[in-house]
Formats: C-alpha cells, structure tokens, sequence
C-alpha cells in the first residue's frame, strides 16, 4: 500500500490549480509524519480531507517536501511511466526543434520533477537532482536508451542541486564514447563541440537558442562583444552569421579554449578575439582603450541565486548594464540576458531605461525573448520561468 | 518665442525617468493655463522650479494634455525633424525586416506623438491622431515622400482617437494610385494584398509578424482553425506554410473575401474555408459539429478596451480560450492573442491554466510572443508595449 501525505486544510487549493509542489510546512505531520518517509519513496499526496491530489516523489528533509508527477493516485513512476513521459516531451521538442538537439527534459515541466535530460543527436546528457530519480537512475538510462537509441549517454550528476539533497556527485559515461569527452550540436546552423564532462551544467545552454537565432539575423558586418560568453553560444553564431568582428570575454581561460574551438569548427576562427578576466573589469579596460561596438551581449551566470540576493544582484545587473551600454556606438543593440527567476520580467528593462537616462541615451525596446519551447513553462509554477532576453536600441536621447 | 507649460511641483519626476505625457492634471494652470493654447501648439515643458525638460505638443482639453517629441528645449516639430525622425526610424526597422514592409512610425516611441506610418513597399499609410501632427499634414507627407520615394501615400485619417480628439475623419490618397484600394506586401514569405482604404486600421496588423513566423514553423501537415481571421494574417501564412487544412472564422463577410483573394495569391485556395460569423457561435457551432483541430488560433481585437473593462474583457478572453481549447486534439496547440494594453502579461497564461484546470488539460506554455521590433517599447511609457502571443500545447492531465 502506497504511503499518503496529508495536506493542512486549505493548503491544497494551489495544488489543484495546478501548481505541483508541497511545502514542508503544508503537510499534517500528525497525521502523516514527514520523518517516517524514505528520501524518494513516492507518495500519494491528498487534502486534509482525503481528497487525493496526485502522486508525488518525497524529500522529506528539503523545503520543498514532495513534487507531483501525476495526478492520477494509481500512477507509479516507474520505467513505463519514464518511456511514456520521454515520448511526450520529444514529440513536444521535435515540432519546434527538429534536428534532434534540444533539451529533451525540464523537470517539472515534463512530469518528471528532479530530471534534467539534454540530447545532443546521439549524445544524452542526464542530470539528477533528487533523490526519487536517483532511485529510478537504472530505469531513466534504461528508458532513454529504449526511446532514443543514443550513441552515448552521460549522467552528469554534479552541482549544487544534488549537494542540497545530501547526494553523492559524480559524472560517468554509462553507454558509448564520447568523442574529447564532449557531445557535437548544431545550434540555429552552427556547429559546436559541448564540453559535457568539464563543462557548465549539462555542458550546453539550449534556453537561449530563439534568441541567439534572433540576433544572428541582426549582425552582418556588425561589430560584436559577448561577455560571458562561456564556450561561444552567441558570439561564434554571431561570427557565423556575418558579424564582421567578434569579442568574447570569459573568466575561464578553458571556456575561450572552446570558443577557439567552436570558432574554427565553423571556419570563423580569424573573426574570434577572446580576452580572459572580470567581466566588469573587461568592460572597463575596453571602455579606456576606446572600444566601440554595434553590438554588446551581456548574458550573465544568474546573479540573484536566492531571494533575498534581489538588491545586490540588481545593483550587478544594473552595473553590467551600464558598462556594456558605454561600449555602445552611436546608434548600437544591447542585448541583455538574466537567467535569474528571482529577477522580475519588467525590471531588465527598466534597468535600461534608468542607465539611459544616467548616460543620455535613449532606449527602446525592440524585442523581449523568454527561454525557448523545450524549456516549457507551467502557469501554475512560476519558477519553472526564469529566462530573459531584452534586445535594446541605444540611441542617443531625443 | 515658444509658450511654456509649467508643471506642478514633484511632477516632473516621471518624465525626468524618460516618460513623455503630462496629464492635465500635472500643470500650473495658473502660471500657465492650458485653456490659453492652441489645440496642436508646441510648447517648452519646464518643471516646478523652471527647469527645461522638453518640448511637446499640447491638446489642452485632453487628459493627456502635452506629449514630448524632445528633450531639448531648443526642438522645432518641423520638416526637418520629421525627416530626421523618419530616417532613424526606418534604419532601425530595416535592420529586422529587410523587405520594406514594416510599422515605419509608432508615435511616441519614435519621437513622433500621434503619428503611425505603415510602409508596405512603395505605399505608404499614415494615420494621425492628434491636432498637432494634423497641423504638419503636408510636412508629413513630403517628409515622407522625400525619405521613402513611394509610389502611393495615403492619409487613413480615420477611427476612435480622432474623433476623441475632435479631429475630422478621412481617407485620402494624396500621391499616386492604388490597386483596388489595396497595397500589396509579402510577409514570412506570404503574399497580401492590404485593403488600406476599407480595411481596419492601417489595413493590416504588423505586430503580430514574428509570432506569425514562429506558428509557421509549426503548422506542416496540421488542421489549422485561425479565430477573428481578419484578412487572412494567421491562416493564409499557415495555408502557405504547409497546413493541410484551415478554417478561418471572421465576423465580416468583406474580410473574408479578403482572405479568399490572398489565399488565391499564394496558391492555397483550395486548403482554405471560411466561415462568416460571431466567434464566440462559430466555435460553439464547430464543437457540436464534433470538429478537432492540431492548432487552433484565437487573436480577437481589444477585448479591454478601457481600465473599467478589465473584468469584463477578461472574462470574455477566458470564456474564447475555453471554447478554443475545446475544439483541439488530444495533444494540440492553442495560439492565444491580446492586443489588450490594459491586459496584463501573466494574465492570458494563467488564464489558460484556469481553463485547463476546468477542462482537465494540461497546458504548457512554449512561447510567450509579443509585438514586432517595428512596434518599438519605450520602457518608461509601458501603455507603448500591448501585444501578446502565447503558443500553449494542451495534453490530457498528466
């Protein structure tokens, strides 16, 4: 018999508007002792009066005490439900995206709450970050082998996710070869070498993709600064799709390494300049050594990490936007990118307006880009929306 | 030498922040009565203490009283800065949409308050709003004619905000002929013929052009139903785009022939089915005719027109997105529209999580469009950003 997780009363009316996780402090732990569960076990979640609300997987030690994954009380996750869950996100990833590089799985999102899943044609990457997955880590590389036939699959189970669920780090390739221990993609008609094992989370950041296709129809003989460019996701398409001079700034030696890389994959390797060090420390070396740009990036790690992170990483945000916009030609495109859930949708925007009116340009909007559709949102759970992407003409001031 | 409109103290902090309005009820009337001015005049806008913050065109017997064109004090509203205004508008709308069809002017944003130009090739639509762009009437059209050369300018000087503004309503093609009243454009690679004299508006909707791009991606081999059709913008493009199927519903019967003529220009007529007839009847209608679609649009007019129509017009959209969701497949895409300024942006995809609950989907949001780069956002003036465009896939309850 499954175990139940009982609800306070009231509590489960976010629940049944669709949201799919339980609070610590939302479960009768009279009734239902949270300390009896096991880390993973699932769970039959109902309301305070008995009302069942779904199946979820526990964690019984984190804020965030269980994830629904169906709402259906017979449901198991188990590898049938992980076969029929895969085949649903890829038919939802292969209408918009349809040369097989995507990510494959978001969490939540996919009914697969703590999964991360991102296919690289014959390369699968695979992120773990609860305990009820880790459970299942046989079934999950069972399944994604049954549905997509990879070449190679990864389970990349580092960062800081599972460190907070108390579980073991570890990489590992559990089919195949990898080839430099990195995955080969093509992103909106540009090749590139994702560094999957020493790399930043799954090796590659899809999210962006919509809006780096947008910008590669805007940078024709244009010159283009990326700052954090990380291994090149917009600075060698923008090099790719006719910018005549691009800047990559990154702090890691190893991430330009594969700029260079990536660069030469797509023969644009003699328009790729690439200076490692500080962000702002670069944007104002740049600035005193008279540089100017139609075009600047700024696509930042996530600055407000936590809540309570607001005020400092707006005054980051704020700052970084500032440098870029002084690097700006006359009549220049600012892109700026926060991949921060804890930074509101109209506050980048209005950053820019306050910068431009600091500096005496004047700012419009010309685009506002979000993460693209293999990262789907649920509108109950506004976390599972984070990305931002405002494209600014500076002008200066009417 | 030019009048002032002096403001009431602490007012001006809003335009010092880059807005560009002055309510009527933000001036010193009694240093600077607005009933002294001329309906259109051009005035200096100083603050409480004297400071100069712009110069504006007044309409003194609206709420909105003054809206700034510049920041400089010294600016003349004349044919030379119209030219100047025009030429930075159409460098920055070229750069995006390389095809001489776009929103050449979109009032305040580009620094002309009361002015909307649409360019569709070698004809040019102007739209004036106000009793100071009226005044420049014949500046406007050799600005435009010297900038842009077209074969054909036509003043659409017709609809709700002149009336409000006690301007007098007509349609005039003050240079060169048109071709059955229409303008011919190409959008997303579609071909259309804009009824620019009777059609609404301007004749056509650019706004919507990049989200109609995306749909486009998405429609090969699908059953397409396009809701409030209009001319066609959604479903000759998807007709064109590869749709096996699709039905476009619209209130009028004129606009329907409209669709019927551009469906016939891009050689879809045959896959093409119109239905004349109230939105809201027709999807019922289509429901107990047990008619399922893959991808359903719904992109009505403004449903808010006003601030005190919120309740109403939200209901109305929830009420047009349950009936549209209805009428999908199992796994099926519902496009969601708002034009709605006053309706806000988290607003359509909780709306759509509220439909799903009731009908037992599940809705995943996949792209949250908004207005093309031709209708640019000043981030100050938020009333300048209203269009929406959310893409939702709609699955059985997980």
């Amino acid at each position: 018999m499954t175990a139940v997780l009982r609800l306070k009363p009231k509590t489960e009316r976010r629940i049944k508007g669709g949201h799919c996780w339980v609070y610590s402090n939302e479960v009768d732990i009279q009734q239902t002792p949270l300390k009896l569960l096991q880390p993973g076990q699932q769970v039959v979640v109902e309301s305070a009066s008995g009302q069942v609300l779904g199946r979820a997987l526990v964690s019984p030690q984190q804020l965030i005490c269980a994830r629904l994954f169906s709402r259906n009380a017979q449901q198991e996750l188990d590898r049938s439900w992980l076969v029929h869950r895969l085949k649903i996100a890829m038919s939802g990833r292969e209408l918009w995206y349809p040369h097989q590089c995507y990510r494959w799985v978001y969490g939540d999102s996919d009914a697969l709450p703590g999964l991360v899943i991102d296919r690289f044609g014959d390369v699968v990457v695979i992120q773990i970050s609860n305990e009820g997955m880790e459970l299942l880590r046989d079934d999950i590389v069972a399944a994604v082998d049954q549905v997509a036939k990879p070449a190679a699959i990864v389970l990349k189970n580092d960062g800081k996710l599972r460190a907070a669920a108390g579980l073991e780090e570890y990489v590992e390739v559990v089919k195949g070869e990898l080839q430099d221990d990195c995955a080969p993609l093509v992103e909106n008609d540009t090749r590139f070498m994702a560094p999957v094992i020493a790399g930043q989370k799954t090796g590659w950041f899809y999210d962006h993709r919509d809006n780096r296709a947008r910008l590669n129809t805007l940078v024709a003989g244009k010159r283009v600064l990326d700052v954090f460019s990380y291994i090149g996701g917009w600075g060698v398409q923008a090099a790719r799709h006719g910018a005549s001079e691009v800047h990559c700034v990154d702090a890691s030696a190893q991430a330009l390494d594969w700029v260079e890389q990536n660069a030469g994959l797509n023969d644009v390797a003699d328009k790729l300049h690439c200076w490692q060090g500080d962000a702002f420390a670069a944007l104002k070396q740049l600035k005193d050594d008279g540089e100017r740009f139609d075009i600047v990036v700024v696509d930042p790690p996530a600055l407000i990490p936590r809540r309570k992170d607001i005020k400092a990483g707006e005054q980051a945000y704020r700052r970084l936007n500032q440098l870029a916009m002084r690097l700006l030609q006359r009549d220049g495109l600012l892109v700026s990118g926060s991949c921060s859930m804890n930074l509101g949708d109209d506050r980048l925007p209005d950053m820019l307006r306050i910068v431009g009116r600091e500096l005496d340009r004047e700012v419009l909007i010309q685009h506002l880009g979000s993460q693209g559709a293999d990262h789907p949102v649920l509108p109950a759970v506004a976390e599972t929306r984070y990305l931002k992407a405002v494209f600014a003409r500076v002008l200066p001031t009417r």
